[in-house]
């Protein structure tokens, strides 16, 4: 029988699960599965229990090493995408390095690839989603804290230690008082992250006297999201409106130094605070405009992802298609 | 008689005069001269004079085409390192679109390489400057403005539009009331170039009141350089220490974008407030130490460019061997 090896196992390793895929050598998802990631232990069981669900799978439904291309794989913490290492996983208890290219290579005969989750992610959509194929391309995820993958000439770039695309830690307004989780002061992260909406949000509502009813729920002690002050913006709360521009001008400037900086064809914003929609990206679009190089002005979209989760199982099958490409 | 195209003519194109060189394509300087640049008229005579003077010099010298495997060049203005036109070089008054591939094509039989000049200057240092020929590297080029050329996995990073690499108008201070030649407030290049650290210098005299020499000379309406503000804060002056911390915190909170970002080996800092050499060099590393992601602390190296001029002239030439390496 003729095997096609039209196939790619693409992992997107999570401190909760594990996302799994089997997707084509198109870009297609043909099967999707999850597992718990079990950080008991050092987390030494993570990677066994990839490969036991892997194997269970192909045997289910019937596939061999031969019908697959390769395994791609996102991880958090530092990659090497060369040793095909991580270090500093701290959500999967991963502290020392783990040799987790060796593993798979041991369990499969197959090419295995390795990067770091925010850098799959920006392939992901790039490649297939908001990015339109662009082959310069930057991500700005806004969750917890702010991550950044980073494409330029359609590969991603890793720099001298793979730790490029930090883009959640330049300081932005180091004046702001406010702490990073890093030690620094006024990181883009600390300042238009979720975590970051809501350290302006009670910082501003300490010095605000006006009317306003998120104000009264912060003055109630009631727990207040991203979702909810945004919502309140566009309902023109004045004191929500004030907090959320102050937020757009933080991430408009940092957008602005990628804009300046890499003159990309696209800033593509995911991530949870992201599902704010055209509210957020015609709110970051104007205040990058205010700080971007004359010259620059109209050569980089800000649009919104459009994949979710799946952006980074594709960009996963996509470090296996470009292996392919190189040798 | 065998030839063997071991050569290469490299062009630097400026606004006074144009630099050429014959290359060998190992990064040798074998001969070196310099042409009048002449912007009457448009600029018209500028690419005919460059192409008259390389056939008396090749006449000079019994060479011929067959010697050589290309010609390498930069320029100005916004540069189409693809269509080989350069656009908006308002120093040679080339306000139009200038064909200038095309023309040095019809002259030569050979293929023709253009390139932004601070992007050459770039890979000229990265390839046998301060560089070392390390993969990612950002040279800094502080003149009358701020330059920059960014490398990555040892290309030129070009963006969408070819205007990658505009460091000089991250907005860095917006606060800061200094107005940028762009006409934006606090660029990078209005605060820490030769003009930056002027202006600071005006700005700070207004409210010192101290003892300085420095202080004196502005009071007296003599004309200061970066050079004199520089020596000043050496030989510590309060007054010049002052503005010339003001210009490190500045250059190395710009500085530590690029790290946060693209994470390069090295950072290399050119231009004429370069020569300040190992004074400068541990200012803005200090600096930039304290806003970069911790992580990524002492992953990158700030030096000082070691080519001067010959770095656009070796990067020049280098466009010609990278040329040939991908077809």
């Amino acid at each position: 029988m003729m095997t096609t090896k039209d196939k790619i196992i693409a992992i997107d390793l999570g401190g909760t699960s594990a996302k799994l895929a089997i997707v084509s050598t198109n870009g297609e998802i043909l099967q999707k599965w999850s597992v718990n990631t079990v950080v008991l232990n050092g987390g030494k069981a993570i990677v066994p229990n990839l490969i036991e669900s892997i194997q269970e799978r192909m045997d289910l439904y019937q596939l061999t090493t031969e019908d697959f291309l390769g395994i791609g794989m996102g991880s958090p913490g530092t990659v090497n995408h060369i040793d095909l290492t991580v270090i500093g996983a701290y959500n999967l208890n991963w502290v020392e390095t783990q040799n987790v290219g060796e593993q798979f290579s041991q369990a499969f005969k197959l090419p295995f690839y390795l990067d770091n989750d925010a850098n799959i992610a920006a392939l992901g959509e790039q490649r297939h989603g908001s990015g339109d194929n662009a082959s310069d391309v930057v991500m700005v995820t806004l969750g917890t804290g702010v991550g950044g993958g980073i494409i330029v000439d359609g590969q991603i770039v890793h720099g001298n230690s793979g730790a490029a695309g930090e883009i959640g830690h330049m300081t932005i307004d180091k004046d702001s008082g406010i702490a990073c989780t890093c030690g620094k002061i006024g990181c883009l992260e600390a300042l238009a992250s979720a975590t970051g909406l809501m350290n302006l949000t009670r910082e501003y509502s300490e010095e605000y006297s006006g009317d306003s009813e998120i104000k009264q729920r912060i003055d109630n002690g009631d727990e207040l999201t991203a979702k909810d002050i945004f919502e309140a913006s566009e309902q023109h709360d004045m004191f929500a409106k004030h907090v959320v521009e102050q937020f757009g001008e933080y991430l408009g400037l940092g957008c602005s130094h990628i804009v300046n900086m890499l003159n990309p064809s696209k800033i593509i914003l995911g991530g949870g605070v992201a599902q704010a929609g055209e509210y957020l990206r015609e709110l970051v679009a104007r205040h990058c405009d205010n700080y971007i190089f004359p010259a620059l002005k109209g050569k980089t979209e800000i649009v919104i992802a459009s994949l979710g989760n799946d952006a980074a199982l594709l960009g996963a099958a996509e470090l296996v298609n470009d292996g392919k490409l190189v040798g």
